[in-house]
C-alpha cells in the first residue's frame, strides 16, 4: 500500500492507496505547528502497512538531491515550518522510501498519470488561490532545475486601466501579486466567490492569466494546461483567458484548440493527493 | 565519422566530426534556394563516409515525429525555404539517420556536452542577434513539448523612458521586438557594434535580457544560462543583465553567483555546430 501527503498551507491531507490511483481511506489534518501536525499524520499512516511515501509540499521546498538540506521546507512565511525536514522525519519514524515534491509539480504528475493529461508526456498544472503555482511534466518528468519551479511570480503587463498595485511582497505587480485570491478581494473589495456574476472582474483575471499561459507556452509548449483553484470554478474565466491568448498570440506558433487545450482539473480536487501516490511508486521503484 | 548541419538564415554551416565533439572540416555555404544550398551541402557530405547528420535549423520546424510534416522547416518568412522536407531530402541523398532540432535546441545541446555547461544536465542557451532565440536542456534532454519552445516572443513590461515601438511583426513589443538587433539599430540609429561604448544602449538592453532571463529562471530553473549571438560582445550587457536581474527578483529565489551563472558560449561560434554533432551521435543511437 502507498502513502501519499499533500501538504498544504492551511490543511495537510494524508491518503493511502495504491499506483491506479485508488484512494483507500484518506484524513485531513489542520496546518499548525510540525509537531502537532506531523504526530496526525504519524497516527493515521501507523495504521496502515504503507511501502512508501509520497510528499507533494507547499513551499519553497529543497528537491536538490545533492543538497544538504535535501527534503526540507526552506524559506516560508509559515515560521513554525521554515527549515522543516519533513522528508527526514518521515523517514525517521515510519523507515519506507520517501519522494518528494512541490504541491504543484504532485498536482501535474497527477492529472498526466490520472487525469485530463493522462497519456501525455507533458502538461502544465496552474494554481490560483491564495497564490499561484505551477508545476509540470516535461517529457514525462516532473520539471526540475538547479531548483523547482517558481512560476507563480512571472512578470505580467499591467492591462491600461488597472490601477490596483499589486500586492506581492516581493514583486508588488507580477502574476501573484496581481491575479490571485487575495489580489482579486483586495481590488474589488469582495471576495472571488462574490463576485461570480461580474463579468469584468473575470475579464481581467483573464487577461492576467492569458499573459502567464503565453509565457509558459512559448518557454514549455505543454500538451495540455490544467487549471485548477479556486478561479477555476469561474467559467468566465475560461472564456477570457482564449480571448486574451488568442489576441496575444496574434497567430505566431500554432497551439492546439483552446477550448480543450486549457481546461479544469480531471481529478477535481484530488490532483495533488494522486500525485503524492505516484511520487511515493516511483519512490518505490527508485528504492 | 558523423555530419553536421548548422542551417541558417543567411549561411549553412556543415561539418564532419565525431562524438566527442572534434571537428574534422567544415564548409559554410550561403543560404539561397534550396535546391542550390542543398546541392553544396550534399556535394561537401558526399565526400565522406558518414553514419549520421544531425541539423539543427532556423524556424520553426516541425518536431514532432508522430507529424506527417515532420522534419520540415514550417513557417519561415524565407518563402523558399517553406515546407521544405529537409530532414526526407537528406535522407533520400544520403542515406543515413537523420537528428533534427532547432538552431538554438542544438546550441544548448552543444554547450551542455562540451561547452560552459558540461556536465551538467540543465542548461538554457539564448542568442540575440538579428532574432532572439532560446533553447534548453532539462534534466538531460532537449527542451519539447507539443513543439519546440519559442522564447524569443515572450511578453516584457516597457522600460518607462523607452518610447520605441518594437518591431516583431506578430507582437510589436514583444522581447524580441525590443531587443534584437534590427530593434536596437532602429531604436539608436546606429548598429549594435557602432554603439560599443554607449552604455546608455546596453544598460537599456539588459534590463530587457533581465526580464527574460527572470521568466525563463522561474518557469525552467536552468542550472547555466549561456547567452550568444552579435550582443554578448558587449561586455556591458552582462553587467546590467546581473544589476536588473537583481532588482527584478527581489531575493525570491536563491539562484546562484550571477557572474558565473549567466556566461557566454563556452564554444565562441561552435555551439550550434557541436550540437548539431551531438544531434547525429544521437540518431545512430536510435537508429
Amino acid at each position: 500500500m502507498l502513502g501519499a501527503i499533500e501538504a498544504g498551507g492551511t490543511k495537510f491531507v494524508c491518503a493511502v492507496g495504491d499506483e491506479t490511483g485508488r484512494i483507500i481511506e484518506r484524513v485531513k489534518i489542520p496546518t499548525t505547528i510540525p509537531k502537532e501536525t506531523m504526530g496526525e499524520v504519524f497516527k493515521f499512516f501507523k495504521r496502515f502497512d504503507v511501502t512508501s511515501i509520497g510528499i507533494g509540499s507547499f513551499g519553497p521546498i529543497d528537491i536538490d538531491q545533492d543538497s544538504p538540506t535535501y527534503g526540507s521546507i526552506t524559506s516560508t512565511p509559515k515560521l513554525a515550518w521554515k527549515d522543516y525536514p519533513i522528508v527526514e522525519k518521515v523517514r525517521e519514524v515510519l523507515d519506507v522510501p520517501v519522494g518528494f515534491n512541490t504541491d504543484v509539480n504532485a498536482a501535474a504528475l497527477g492529472e498526466a498519470t490520472f487525469g485530463a493529461a493522462k497519456g501525455l508526456d507533458s502538461c502544465l498544472y496552474i494554481t490560483v488561490g491564495t497564490g499561484i503555482g505551477a508545476g509540470a511534466i516535461v517529457q514525462g518528468q516532473l520539471l526540475q532545475g538547479f531548483s523547482h519551479p517558481e512560476m507563480g511570480h512571472i512578470v505580467v503587463r499591467r492591462h491600461p486601466t488597472d490601477t490596483y498595485q499589486g500586492n506581492c511582497p516581493y514583486h508588488g505587480d507580477c502574476l501573484e501579486g496581481m491575479a490571485a485570491g487575495p489580489a482579486i478581494e483586495e481590488r474589488w473589495g469582495l471576495k472571488g466567490v462574490e463576485l461570480s456574476g461580474r463579468d469584468d472582474v473575470w475579464d481581467l483575471e483573464g487577461y492576467y492569466l492569458a499573459q502567464a499561459l503565453m509565457q509558459y507556452i512559448l518557454i514549455l509548449s505543454p500538451k495540455k494546461i490544467i487549471l485548477g483553484g479556486g478561479v477555476s470554478n469561474q467559467q468566465h474565466v475560461f472564456n477570457a483567458i482564449q480571448t486574451h491568448l488568442t489576441e496575444f498570440m496574434q497567430g505566431y506558433v500554432s497551439i492546439p484548440e483552446l477550448s480543450t487545450y486549457i481546461v479544469r482539473p480531471g481529478l477535481g480536487d484530488d490532483s495533488g493527493i494522486s500525485g503524492a501516490l505516484m511520487l511515493a511508486y516511483k519512490a518505490l521503484e527508485n528504492k
